[in-house]
């Protein structure tokens, strides 16, 4: 469709290509050409954000770029692996939505310049709106963190604090609006941890990222690992102001289960906590230890209900 | 989303992850980990269908699931590059929709099967029906066939037939449902000229996949090429029964404008057209010149405003 190479070529010529960011042949052609690195794997994922199903309709267009971006990322982190390309298909209800779209154009070309992510590739067409991103990066064999790796006796750490994206979701919501308010920020503008993923390469035993709240992707990781897991609720790094915000009960409730973080939840041995700690420091990211692998499946610590705190996003109201 | 891992496993799950597929860690991570071949480059696209925009809403689950596929590689068979891997963002309206999925995820498998493309990743989500497919593929440097090597003196030639899919769209509007009526099948089950694509390295100084039909897609090559064109109207190689569902005028409408046919558009010198038609008769694809590149811009041969005898698919009733 014509307006599509338009809008294309108006917000989203990359730079041209450079061998320093592999790319060899860039968009404008029937595909874009990129050279990997000898002898890295390749990490590959994809995710699609709907509006209405995973951010509100009406949230910022440059939060809307920023998230689309930052939740495909945030895969990427969770898997030590170097972020190097992006492509994007975006689905769009109107026939030019010119400021809507530079907006959203502004909040995913940022990521992309602060991530060292090159958008390399992309389609536009017509439809409810919708971002799908793939993302690619290269991580050395060996070095991956999967999800698979947790043993018992290691244990459990996150990056950052929980439960700033949840509780940043209820404000808005709500009715708050200021997009400075640092939970509207935490929510609209997630951080994938990517240099902390990097970090703890050799260190972690298994990692995911926090998409849909500590207590399910610690199930994935528990899954996969074949094992069980001890937390200490009272341990949370919740996020500043949530308690303030929500009451001492939804904000643990949003630390637990309350999803849209995008930190990092790892396995490690006891005895690599310090330098984890200090490498993350490094870039002033704190690592917190919440619990503890186990032999026994099931997650203990955790009071039987909780889960029924909190209710996820689903389009809609409030919760 | 519980849902989604549930559809995913039930659907598309991959083989297991297997040295021979360059696939070290599949779906079930935070990335699927891949083994890129050294010295090769990666070639990249995407491509989304959009029910009622790209395709009718009615489409069989089976055709719609091999077109999502079949569009996205034809860029890699334009680029001459093998296809390796592919990955699903699938946006669905229904709750539960098994039936449906299980004939949507045969056509997409069927396909994935038939040409050597492992599915090693995508996510399932709630909204308006729409396939985005990230395609990954493989061609040596130097090799790749891109749209801005066309040279005058070069001639366009074109595989397969044209029109085929256009007809097809056509009469399926006029409510003709026999999918196996070989022009339904043109439309609903194209078939990406891979194989044609590797054959013609070495040989095309330019190539580009038919979508928006020869028109549009020869203008890509002409822009990127900085050159013009003589095309030969009556040398088109118009799909069989074309002209007599449609009659002569639409038939030509439908080889030059229609689309869908996802056959490959290139130039190539004189003097290599018989051997590129002999490697392509070895699995009996037909090697058609249309026409010839020259210096001066524009296109040459075609009465002007001929484009008005074919109206694109933009979702809704009989053209």
């Amino acid at each position: 469709m014509h307006s599509e190479f338009e809008l294309i070529t108006r917000f989203f010529t990359p730079d041209p290509p450079g061998a320093e960011a592999g790319v060899t042949l860039g968009v404008g052609d029937d595909c874009t050409l990129l050279a990997p690195t000898a002898g890295q794997r390749l990490a590959v994922s994809v995710d699609t954000s709907v509006a209405g199903t995973h951010f509100p309709e009406e949230a910022p267009a440059v939060a809307v770029g920023h998230r689309a971006l930052a939740v495909s990322l945030s895969d990427l982190a969770a898997m030590g692996a170097r972020a190097r390309w992006c492509l994007m298909s975006l689905t769009l209800p109107a026939a030019d939505d010119g400021p809507w779209l530079g907006e959203f154009a502004r909040g995913f070309h940022e990521l992309c310049d602060a991530t060292g992510t090159a958008l390399v590739g992309g389609d536009v067409t017509r439809g409810e709106l919708a971002i799908g991103v793939t993302v690619m990066g290269e991580v050395p064999p060996e070095q991956a963190l999967t999800r698979s790796g947790a043993r018992p006796g290691d244990l459990l750490a996150v990056t950052g604090s929980l439960g700033g994206g949840a509780g940043g979701l209820a404000l808005w919501q709500q009715g708050e609006r200021d997009t400075g308010h640092p939970l509207l920020t935490r929510y609209l503008h997630p951080l994938p941890r990517l240099e902390a993923g990097l970090a703890l390469r050799g260190l972690a035993s298994a990692a995911i990222d926090i998409s849909d709240g500590l207590l399910a992707d610690l199930g994935h990781i528990l899954d996969c690992s074949g094992v069980g897991a001890e937390l200490v609720p009272e341990a949370l790094p919740l996020a500043e102001g949530l308690t303030a915000a929500l009451g001492e009960e939804r904000a643990l409730a949003a630390g637990l289960h309350g999803g849209d973080d995008y930190e990092l939840l790892v396995a490690l041995p006891p005895e690599r906590l310090d330098e984890a700690r200090e490498r993350l420091a490094a870039f002033g990211l704190p690592l917190t230890q919440v619990g503890r692998v186990a032999e026994a499946p099931g997650v203990r610590g955790v009071a039987a209900g909780a889960e029924r705190g909190w209710q996820h996003f689903q389009g809609g109201g409030v919760p």
